[in-house]
């Protein structure tokens, strides 16, 4: 009959899979709508749409369309290189703005590269050379406006426990340097590749929460691994879990403490902390916290000589190379045992750079509005990072710390990294050799003081109040590294995040629905009591995409609904389900599979008399509904643009007001 | 003003996040409808309840639920052995259909059974006793009706070449068969241990395209693989893709051939395929294909005796051991290097003889319409495995060719397994002996006849129209089969299958939503092209779980869509978007990367003076919104019930009917 309705009315250009009155409109005239099916698109359409939507979801080309060649050449020159494009803009006032902001974060830079150097198991001036070489090219390819680049603590130390794995630092340190370099090549080369072939998204794997808990655990571990300069530990363990450094720490108390060492770092310490206190008290003294490790520096490495407290015990820095980066092109293994090595432990490795990299590259974006390409900053990161290897810097990444200081000392542009750049070259330059007194002690407390504000107390509370399962995620994280290692604590976040991604394809939530009085919506009766059920008929929601990974569940989930319901109409004595209606409406997709499933549905449904009706089967639903001609096998009746059409018109004599 | 009228219509045990009018009821008085908060659950229960939907979506303990306790043993026995459930409602009409189709399978099993072991590299009685313990167990412990057990053609490959792998069967038998028997056991173990552990939902990850392609693919290299024995060669390759097959049979050709085993077999397939096609064409002769390998085998035997053409090249199955299958229990690798080959190798070859039974089961279990609980099914074939491994077996499974068989002879329940098994047992007991003239030739054409159904060109069609995705993945694994091994071709099906379920979490649809004319309706315009869109507003429909793998990409593509729109407005200088309403009816949950996404679209939205509103948000969602606070952000009345809810009240003075 509808169908007639449907011809008389005109509707004859689109599908007639369907028609059903609707009611709900102001005149109360039964209109007729049919469940569109999207015209046909060519294959290589279709599959050229995927591949955009996957790789280049942001668009980037969006600017080169309907321009002229030579503008393109101008446009991809641009692209890579951002600099020339926010250059041509740039004015005296912004440089004033970079400028205060640069020397801010090299003062703070410079204390912390000693520190982040021996993280690594580096001497000094690494983490030096790392501050100067790195922030220059990232000025040039960078598109994010706020982040400050150089070494930073969580990838020293992972860096570190993956090399010294391989190589012991102290027996070989030769070859334990040219294996930190291979290393950093190859994280380079694992960012510009991710970029360029935009595969960036692949980081959004590590989630929000698994990276709070990774990162909390790895301040605690660095946090741990500083005690050893605090108290001025000779013997110290090599591993990283809390058991065994708690261990050394108790074991060398009776003899291997130095108090003279006690004194300097836990006075500087508490220095340090006040002043990280005052800054985050008062936004207006952000340099307060900023400048002081280089205070501490200056102080102590003057106390220090006057005193010639190196003789009674307190360790100093000693030496520290004088001069810009070295070449060290022919450092990098590209042959033996150490290229394998060196390639596995740099894709860890680049991949954690990148993630924090990311992640603080849209945190500020998000915070002044502009749009960050992910994948241009990874080939930015992994360009700065091959051109690093070769001039003896270690991986380097944007900083938590250092980024939101240059933030809010008020940067504009990738200058201040410039301005950084140019202050760390001076001071390798220059100052290197004053270093020498430089108790370790200082370091450590700069380091730990640093590493603190990494453990996040208030975003764990609120990822524990909304999401109980990225809780256990985030602290899978933190225990895995406090009381194992980096590695396994990467790993158990990694694991925890993927059990999250294929439960949530596995078991797709479904629901019952039931008519919000008075309208004509149907809603999930769980979420809300007053709607009410329509006698004789089911409604079942499925919340998902139907695919081979949940189609038996979804098929068998729907049973197990109707089963319920039957026994509940069975107990009262009510007449039992004649109609089962399958909302479709977030089914975005379905496969192979998924239609095998319907066609069990319906064969099983049919054996107990009970009649599958879909409700609005979205485009792609559609099309393969009718692909594989399950349309017809239900009838082509059976299929509704709205839950409140099919019934009208499978219940038509049914008082739907109750 | 909207909350005061909730208030007058004494909404108040509702919560008060949202509240607007809903024109579209037959009186056409405003009415408020709020979006549901579900009641506040015990942590513990949600988390019980999201385990009990993970490894318990079938409610398997339904049956025990207000049981007393004598009758709960009585029930877990009958859970454990279906056998004495459905055993005593056994009846003597059953008996005969389950005695036809017993003895039809056996007829079919014995020339198979043989033929397989020569797959697996092992002698022609280990096939035999592969019939004869597992189906006995499996008819105790089993609850398909209709599945018959023992060695097939696909698992009995994989098993030789893995296997193959590790140990030359023709320089170290011994060795060879110990680690057939270490790997039967452990392949016994994994499968029991998934579904004792109630995991067997992880065999769902190998897609239903995935598997047609891997069994076409199979079935191609298993009768490659029988050119040796059709064409009487004598150096054959190891190898088992086509390119390497093929090279062995053309340098072979001149000498290697021997005319009168090609002769025997040739006639022999030509009888066996006719045979097959009769079955297929007259259902009611099914019984001909089915006897047709036997009636083969001994009359190809009895002319090789008389005629004694094993003197003239003709190969023959020369020995096979006489009685029942000895015990091997003292076989197993419990130690040493082969126990961990043998494990890795039993876990492979566990999950695709699982996958093949499970699929045959659900298949039998929907065309009669009967329950069959996967995990229940694992333990059973799990345990008859791991038996099997102590008594002389190699892996068995459920027979995709014997199944079918065993349903159109019309058993009733398992005791056609213990027919078949006990005609087995007759055979190792008196006639093996009798076989020892068989022509290998013949083995091999049975088996190519019985293979050649695994390539399924009618599924692959249907596949290709139905999702190209799938196509991909099935072809992938096809010609991974073909070309290189079994195992990279089943590496490529799940590497496949696990890519398509990643695109499906970072890449979820998007789609803009217009109001369907005179209805309240609102669809995707690009299936509805006479949907209309709102002036002034967007309507943004978001069709997946918005979780930490495609929060950004979610938040991105939002911003797109509106930067689109906004363009083409400006076109058309009609003025710009001041509403921006997300449709969250398919975002079913949302974790905290999620909500940190949303709250950057709110901050980008608001910096563009686009406000955000929410409409018809899920119990998970609102959920938590509400501990992120980020109802409050957005404003507690920009969250509606319905797309229409939220335009009535955004833009009142809109003429809704264009």
């Amino acid at each position: 009959m509808s169908h007639r309705v449907a011809d008389a009315l005109g509707y004859k250009d689109m599908d007639n899979i369907s028609a059903a009155s609707s009611r709900h409109n102001s005149e109360n005239l039964p209109y007729v709508h049919k469940v569109g099916v999207p015209p046909k698109q060519n294959l290589l359409k279709e599959i050229a749409g995927t591949l955009k939507e996957t790789f280049f979801a942001d668009d980037p080309l969006r600017q080169f369309k309907d321009q002229p060649r030579s503008r393109k050449l101008v446009l991809v020159f641009q692209a890579l290189f951002p600099i020339f494009e926010w250059g041509r803009n740039y004015s005296l006032s912004k440089f004033k703005g970079d400028l205060i902001a640069g020397l801010t974060i090299a003062s703070l830079c410079i204390p912390q590269d000693i520190g982040y150097a021996k993280l690594a198991n580096l001497d000094p001036q690494y983490g030096l050379y790392s501050s100067f070489v790195p922030p220059l090219i990232y000025a040039f390819m960078g598109s994010s406006r706020d982040i400050a680049i150089g070494p930073v603590a969580v990838v020293s130390l992972l860096l570190g426990t993956l090399l010294q794995n391989e190589i012991d630092p102290s027996e070989n340190p030769v070859d334990y340097l040219r294996l930190a370099f291979t290393a950093t090549f190859f994280a380079g080369i694992t960012q510009f590749t991710l970029g360029f072939f935009r595969l960036g998204f692949l980081i959004d794997f590590l989630s929000h929460a698994a990276i709070v808990g990774f990162m909390a655990g790895a301040a605690i571990t660095i946090a741990l691994q500083q005690l050893k300069g605090l108290l001025g530990i000779k013997k110290f363990t090599k591993k990283t879990d809390i058991v065994s450094v708690m261990r050394s720490v108790w074991s060398a108390a009776h003899h291997g403490w130095n108090w003279e060492t006690i004194l300097i770092g836990m006075s500087f310490l508490a220095f340090l902390l006040v002043a990280k206190y005052i800054g985050k008290k008062k936004k207006k003294l952000f340099w307060v916290p900023a400048i002081a490790p280089l205070i501490s520096v200056v102080l102590s490495t003057f106390f220090v000589y006057i005193t010639r407290a190196d003789k009674h015990g307190v360790q100093i820095v000693k030496h520290i190379r004088r001069g810009i980066n070295p070449s060290s092109l022919n450092e990098i293994f590209f042959s033996g045992e150490y290229l394998a090595k060196g390639f596995r432990i740099g894709v860890l490795a680049g991949m954690i750079a990148l993630t924090e990299a990311v992640a603080i590259g849209r945190t500020f974006a998000s915070m002044k509005d502009y749009q960050l390409d992910g994948n241009k900053e990874m080939v930015a990161l992994g360009t700065m990072n091959v051109v690093g290897s070769m001039t003896s810097c270690y991986l380097a990444t944007g900083s938590f710390s250092r980024s939101a200081v240059n933030y809010m000392a008020g940067c504009n542009t990738a200058v201040s990294n410039i301005v950084m750049s140019s202050v760390v070259l001076l001071t390798l330059e220059l100052i290197t050799p004053l270093f020498k007194y430089t108790p370790n002690a200082i370091l450590a407390s700069i380091i730990i003081s640093a590493v603190i504000s990494l453990v996040d107390i208030e975003a764990m509370t609120l990822i524990w109040k909304v999401d109980k399962f990225d809780f256990v995620a985030s602290m899978g994280a933190f225990f895995g590294v406090v009381f194992s290692s980096v590695e396994i604590g990467l790993l158990i976040a990694v694991s925890i995040s993927f059990a999250k991604i294929l439960l949530q394809v596995t078991r797709p939530r479904t629901a019952v629905l039931g008519k919000i009085p008075r309208t004509t919506v149907y809603r999930n009766i769980l979420q809300y009591p007053a709607a009410t059920k329509v006698p004789g008929i089911l409604i079942v929601r499925v919340d998902s995409a139907i695919y081979f990974s949940n189609s038996n569940y979804v098929k068998e989930r729907i049973l197990r609904w109707l089963a319920d319901e039957e026994e509940q109409l069975k107990e009262s004595s009510r007449p039992g389900v004649q109609y089962l209606i399958v909302e479709m409406s977030p089914v975005t997709d379905i496969d192979t599979s998924g239609i095998h499933a319907m066609e069990e549905l319906f064969r099983s449904l049919e054996k107990r008399d009970v009649k599958l009706v879909l409700a609005n089967p979205g485009p792609a639903v559609v099309d393969k509904l009718h692909a594989s001609k399950f349309h017809e096998m239900i009838g082509e009746d059976r299929i509704f643009l709205t839950v409140e059409d099919a019934i009208v018109t499978c219940a038509p004599k049914m008082d739907l007001e109750p």
